[in-house]
Parts: structure tokens; sequence; C-alpha cells
């Protein structure tokens, strides 16, 4: 069968690789381990901006801007968070650049006292301005967002899965106690949840990460967790209840009703252009990229079928009558996204860079549809009917009618698709470590799903063997679901009584 | 007469500072240079790039996103651009940390084999891309736009005017003729323009800089320029035609149609948070900011009187009909941005907040408003009338159905003062360089204007000897402004026949 792309998803990682390539949507730079995101690649991101920004402030955040570089001393103020991230870091030590024997190079002369670290995260620089906004407990909350660029020098990168720069969104917030902090925490995994599944079409467990896994500094840590199609997690956001440790390492401080100084409670939480990576690896097919509508630049794309002949006026003027018609229907509360392709190129090459880009629904217009008032479109959710193309022809005012129902039902149908995998493919019957030896030996790259097991949640020297012991299978713990069962069994681990369940898994 | 600031314009430069501070729109970080933009001055620039943005899209132009590191060897491949650059850059060197005599540094081991400039503008790191994009006729032009932070190592600091880092848009393009990019930059210059008058009501003269104020690399670079309160010169756009020397160094070929390679003409164009201090110098009065209502975060902000009582309840829903009908109503295109304001905090002191924050329209409701079915409102554009605060009254309904009409009445107003301090305060009777003596010298802080005169526009030599001379008088070339009269006088610094008119300004 003639695919639109060379490889399948049995080769999942050059599949990946061609599907970021041919769909348009990133590129490797020269710079070691930075990505170009490319317009169509970008388009996804803008989409995924706007909706999450709208959950972020109707749950009341604002956004606010802060510096790139981070003073040296500051990271170091947090023992964990800076063992944590002082591994992969960009470091900027000069200020100036001068022509020495010919050469340019960093002016000795214009060494910086003190280096300045290209932000990893921003706790430390953001609690510094905390520390300067909150004074009195009505301050509180401080309740802030921030959509940024983040660098970690990364040594094996992977477009949007895991580069040294990358784009996100990360809120902070300080509270008067320990208790609305962690409502915080909870309150922003869920808009991440809900966004992931309702906007990505990307069914997710949420779930708190083992002690090992916590944000450097972090008291607890929680995520959402996406099964992709080769049965590996992807961890798709994360939200970190901090409890007093950076308010103490940057003295966050408020008066208390009975003017007593106290320390705050700080969260933080985030997801980042990872998550292209992720409705890539959840909804990609052989034929490239197929984009949930609610998330995709164009959701509609007119391809008239021009032939450089006069005639094309007509066509392309029936067809600016449907975009038209097509930009003032609603999906997902918002006017239909319509692009008329008119570019000078053939329309069986534009259908195809179309089908690989994804775009939810695609409309070939021709001079027989036109004759007959009708248009041909393709879904690209159900391209195909076993090999060949699947095409549907409507009357043109019917296709505008039902264009934003279509829509709604490719999103629907590309979230049950995945939810089914996802929920046929969580393993529960595996209760011993020898069992899971048994399950995930050999066959690496066969897909395995996930497995969801009692332990007795560790701690300590304990968890590291036991993250030692699933390393060696390339597993890792991903999180303990919120949701949990009544009653647990032994601990797969350790044998002793269980006390909640985790999700075990390989991962990206 | 009590003012909601503690300084007047008369001394300009800190009440600057005192609107940043008083009007909660950002402050300095301890990052030297770079600062910390809060939440309202944040949404005056999500404003900025919402609406041009849409702008920017409308022109067809589309965004993406480049590494925000560029290669030292990259940087050096232009001659002029790295000699106008290079002297004020952030240099990473290193990329991990280490622990060495109990002290936190750049691990020796761990230094780049080439140094990474953090990015002063992109036009080599896109320049590069493009060079991958473009083989063909048929792939240009390529429109594409970039939201990103900046970082220029600035000595003297100024928030949002001068600041190591900032954020911008910069748009790069490529072209198959010099026509065609000469075309697009004037195309966004002119987007600039009606950006600038029309949403940031912030009049500019548009025109060509002189050849020592080019772009390092331009072949020509077009401003626009507003006129601050103090009377100095504010460079609020730029937009560069560079030529093929961009191309040439990066690369950028196309085949034209006879099969021959050719190097593309390019252009670059950008505005960033500079603009955000233009707002301030133009509306700003001694009560603090003034936003035009196009580009304020909120609109309307109502706060309601109230007494911590049972019958907050009641005001609070009345506020709350108030604050529903206004969302439902339309302004520059789209719905009202109204905040009711709930905080505990005294409403007199939210009221003044308000005022020096520059809300365009202040609504308070108290006890007597409500029973009186009325609002209180204050109009931040004329606040007093004499020395004392000017509030209207008018039932609730009435208020809501004319709220739109005043923030457009508002708007205008803002603009069409503005543009008369501009039209009033350029003088075009000085003719020779003496007679420009005698108008600057002395008083430097007094208001002055700009003048505009005739020139021979010279290049070179001469023109570093006039540059030198004017910067003694403190003063600078502005641009030669698009408009030109048919005739022009002898040239004010030469003598010779002048062939445009240019102005002449001290600047920020």
């Amino acid at each position: 069968m003639q695919r639109a792309l060379s490889v399948t998803r049995e080769a999942f990682p050059d599949w990946y690789q061609a599907v970021v390539r041919e769909a348009d949507l990133a590129e490797a730079s020269p710079v070691r381990g930075c990505m170009v995101i490319k317009p169509w690649g970008y388009g996804v991101w803008e989409r995924i901006q706007q909706v999450l920004d709208r959950r972020i402030k109707e749950t009341g955040h604002e956004n606010a801007y802060f510096p790139l570089f981070i003073p040296l001393s500051f990271f170091a103020k947090e023992a964990e968070h800076v063992a944590g991230f002082a591994k992969e870091m960009a470091v900027v030590t000069h200020h100036r650049l001068k022509m020495i024997d010919g050469k340019l190079q960093p002016d000795p002369e214009a060494k910086l006292e003190e280096p300045l670290i290209v932000r990893p995260t921003s706790e430390t620089i953001i609690g510094d301005a905390f520390s300067r906004w909150v004074k009195s407990h009505r301050d509180l909350p401080v309740l802030i967002n921030q959509w940024a660029n983040i660098v970690r020098w990364e040594m094996r990168t992977r477009l949007f899965l895991r580069t040294a720069e990358f784009l996100w969104q990360e809120g902070h917030t300080a509270h008067a106690t320990g208790e609305e902090a962690r409502e915080e925490t909870m309150k922003m995994l869920q808009v991440y949840r809900e966004f992931s599944e309702g906007t990505l079409a990307m069914p997710v467990i949420a779930g708190e990460k083992s002690a090992n896994e916590r944000f450097p500094g972090a008291v607890a840590t929680y995520s959402i967790e996406a099964m992709m199609q080769d049965g590996k997690a992807l961890q798709a956001g994360t939200s970190h209840y901090l409890g007093q440790h950076f308010a103490e390492a940057q003295n966050i401080r408020f008066q208390n009703d009975a003017g007593e100084l106290q320390f705050c409670h700080t969260t933080s939480w985030g997801v980042s252009t990872r998550l292209i990576g992720g409705v890539i690896m959840t909804h990609g097919d052989d034929d490239g990229l197929r984009l949930p509508p609610a998330c995709a630049p164009q959701q509609i794309v007119i391809v008239p079928m021009l032939r450089d002949k006069p005639e094309d006026a007509a066509l392309l003027e029936y067809c600016d009558v449907l975009a038209k018609a097509l930009r003032e229907k609603i999906a997902f509360g918002e006017p239909l996204r319509v692009l008329l392709d008119k570019k000078a190129q053939k329309s069986a090459e534009k259908r195809w860079n179309w089908v690989r880009r994804g775009a939810p629904l695609i409309v070939e217009v021709g001079g027989r549809d036109m004759a007959g008032g009708t248009v041909t479109y393709m879904r690209r959710d159900v391209l195909r009917d076993g090999d060949k193309v699947k095409s549907h022809n409507a009357p043109r005012e019917q296709f505008a009618a039902e264009a934003a129902g279509l829509l709604v039902e490719i999103q629907n149908a590309l979230f049950a698709e995945a939810k089914a995998r996802l929920a046929s493919n969580i393993r529960t019957d595996i209760t011993s470590f020898d069992g899971l030896v048994e399950y995930f030996k050999g066959d690496e790259d066969g897909f395995k799903g996930w497995v969801k097991a009692s332990w007795a949640r560790p701690e300590g020297a304990e968890l590291e063997t036991i993250d030692e012991k699933l390393k060696g299978l390339k597993l890792t713990l991903r999180n303990a679901p919120l949701d949990q069962p009544a009653a647990h069994g032994p601990c797969i681990f350790t044998g002793r009584p269980g006390v909640e369940e985790i999700l075990i898994a390989r991962a990206y």
C-alpha cells in the first residue's frame, strides 16, 4: 500500500522523525540541541498557548515576565535545587567580544564578576520578586504565570521531546498556608488533565511522582502521563507543591493576622513544547500527523484544483464563498480556522502535504464539483477505507452547515481511539518483580504498555535500589494515580502491604 | 494641589520612574540591566502582541521560533553586523557548573568549543534556516515573524526604554527581487505607523534614518519616531532593507526562472517592549499613567464601595450585572475588558491605584448609587476639573449603553492631544547650524521639541563630523520623513543645495 510517509510506526523512532520533518513541524538547528520550530509546528504551539492561557487566567492567574538570567548565587541557595540542575545549564561568563589575534572571542576584560545561568526554570528568580511583593497576608495569594524559553543542556536531544532550549509556561504561586498551596497544586494538575484531554485529545493519568522523581526541592510532585503509540509513557505536565523550601531560600515572608512573620508556601507547574511531541505520538499514523481540530492551526484546508487557465478565477470564487461561509461557523467556542490554499503547486501535491501535516478536514474542489455545486472532502482521522483514500462528496452548503459538527466528531474520535489504547494497555495482573522481568525482558522495542501494581511507597535507599532494578529493564515509575482503589495487595517490590497503586512503564 | 504621584513631569526622568513604579508596570531585578515586567505592564505587552500579531498575520506573515543562541562564527560572517553588535552581547562559554573548592563555578571541563551568543537580533540564525528553506523562486517570498526575548549588554539601563533583556517581535523576509523587498520594508513601516497611532494613540513620523544610523549591515533603515512630553524623540520601531548582504553571508540562494542561482533580498523589522515606555511618556500625567483604551489590559474597572457588612452582597450583585452588560459590548472590534475589583482594600485606595495605573474608565459604586440605580465614573483622560477630581453620574443602563462610545472618545482624545503636541513642536525656521546652537544651547532639560531642516544627505566623513557636532548639543538625526516637500532650501549643515528634510532632536 502506498502511504504518505516512507516509514511506518513499526520503526517508531524513525517514524517520529519522519513526521516531524514531513509535517513541517520543526528541524534541527546548527546550535547543538536547539530546534527551529517551523510555522506549522509553531501554529500548534500558538493554539496550545491560546487555549491554556485562557484557562490559566480563568483560574485567577496573571501573566508576567522575569529575567532570562539567574545569578549563580541565587541558584545555589536551595541545595537540592542546585544539585538537580547544576549539571545541565548554559553559563554566561562574558558580556563582550573582542578581536584578538584576528579571531573574535570573549573579551577577557569583560568577564562577569558573577556568572549568570540561563534559566533552566525560574523558581529562584521569581521567588526573589515574590520576596519584594509579599509583605502582609493581604498580599496573598500571589498567582503568577510566565510564558518563556528555557535552557537545559541535554546531551541526547530529540525534537520537541528533549531539546536544550524549549518553550513552556511556568506557573508560580505563593500562599499563606500549606493547605491552600496543595489545593493550588491539585487545581492546576486538573487544568492540565482537562486541557490535555479536551484540547489535545490526549488521555492522561494524573498522579503523584515517587520521591526520587520529585522536582529538585519540592515536597510533592504530580504529573499527567500519556501513553504513546509505542506503549511508552510521556510525562506531559507537572505540578509541584514546594512547601516552604523556596520561601526560606528566597525569604518570601508575610505578616499574619497576629502580626507574626511567616514563610509562604509556594507551588510551581508547567507544560512545554514537549506536548507537541505527545500529540504526534498519540495521533500520528502511517500517513503522517493527525491533528485534533481543537489544536490544529487550520482546521479545514480547501485545495482548489487550479489548471492555470481562465476558469481558475471562477473556481477560486467558488472556494472563497465556501471559506467565508465556514469562517462564520463556530466549533470549540471559536470561529472555524479555514485556509484556502492558493499556492502555485500541483493540487495532488498539496493534498498530500496537508495529509502529512494532519489538517483535520481537507477539501478538494475541481471543475466537476463546481458544476454540481458540491465539494469533495477527506476526514484526516479516517483517511482510508482499506488501502484506498476515502473521500466524501456533499453539496457545498450542506458541507458548510455540517463542518463544525464534523470537527467535533473528529476531535471525539481521536480522543476515543487514544483512550481505548490507554485503557486496554495497562496490565494489572503482574504482582511480583519476577513477573515484571518476565513481561518486559527482551524485545525492547515491542509494544508493552504499562503495568499498574500495588506498592508500599518506599523512599530513601530502598527506593534507589528499586529504581536501579527497574533501570535494568529500562523501566521507570511513572506516578501513583489520584484514583486509587480502597484496598491494596502486597507491594510488587518489597512484598510488604501495599499502600497505593503505581504505574510502571518505559518512558520518554 | 494633591496629585496621585509625588513628582510631576517637571522632573521628567524622576516622574518616569515614579509612573513605572506606581502604576505597577515593572521593576529592576537583581540581574544587572534586566527587568521584571509586572502583570499590569505585561498586560499592556499582551495587548500590543495581540493587536500587532493580527496585523502581521493579515499581511501574510507566519510566526515561527528560532534558537536563543547564535554560534559565534555565524555572527562573524557579516562584517558590519559583527562590528555593530560585538560590544554588547552575553556570551555563553560553559554548559555545566561544578563545586570546586567549596564554590559552585563553571566546570572547566565543560567549556564549549565555540562560544554561543545570546541573540541580540536573529538575522544570522534565521538567515541560516532560510538558506535551507529556499531553493527555487517558487519558495519565495518567505515571510516569517518571531516573538522573542533579546539580550544586548547595555551599560546604562532604564526600564522599558533600554534594558539588557527585552521582548520584541522581529520579522524576517526573503524575496526574489530588491524591488519586492523594498516594498515589504515600507509595508511593515506603515503597519507600525498605523499600529502606533491607531492602538497606542501615539502619533509618529515615519522616515529614513541617516547612513550612520542604519542597522549594522542594512542598505536602508526606516523608523517611526514619536515625540515624548519632554520634547525628546523615541525611536518606536524600525524596518530594514538588508539588500543581499545577509543572503550572501548566510548563502540564501534561489534558482530563478532561467535556472540561474541568485541571492535573495532580505528585510527585517521590529518593535519591542520599548513601546510601553513610549506610551508612558506620551500619555502619562501628574496623576500617573493614562492608557489608551485600545491597549489597556482592563478598559473599565468597577470599584464597589464595600463596607464589610451584609449589604455588600447586594452591591456586588449590582456591580456584577453592570460588568456582564459591559462585557457584551464591543469597542475596537473586541468585547470590552472589564474588571470588577473585589480585592479587600479600601475603595479610595483602589480608586487611586487605578488612576495611577491609567485605567481609562473607573467606576465607583456605593450604596447611594445602587439606591438610585446609577453609577459614578471618572474618565482617566480628563480626570480633573481644575484641581478637583471630576466625576460623572449616570443611570447604570445608560452607562452600559454608552461605555463603548466613551472608550472610543477617550482613545481619540488622547491621540488628538499627542498629535497636537507633535504638530506644534517641530520648528522649521532654523536654517543654519548656528541657529541650531542658539536654540538648543543651555537648559538641557527644558522642552525644546524637534527641528526639521533641509540637508544635502551627506555620508562618510562629512556625516561623522556633523554627528559629532550635534553630539555636542546632545542632538541626533532622527529620520528624513517620507512626506517631503517638492523643493528644498540649502543644507543646514553644509550650505549646499538641500535634497530632503531631516528631523533633528534630542532622543532616548
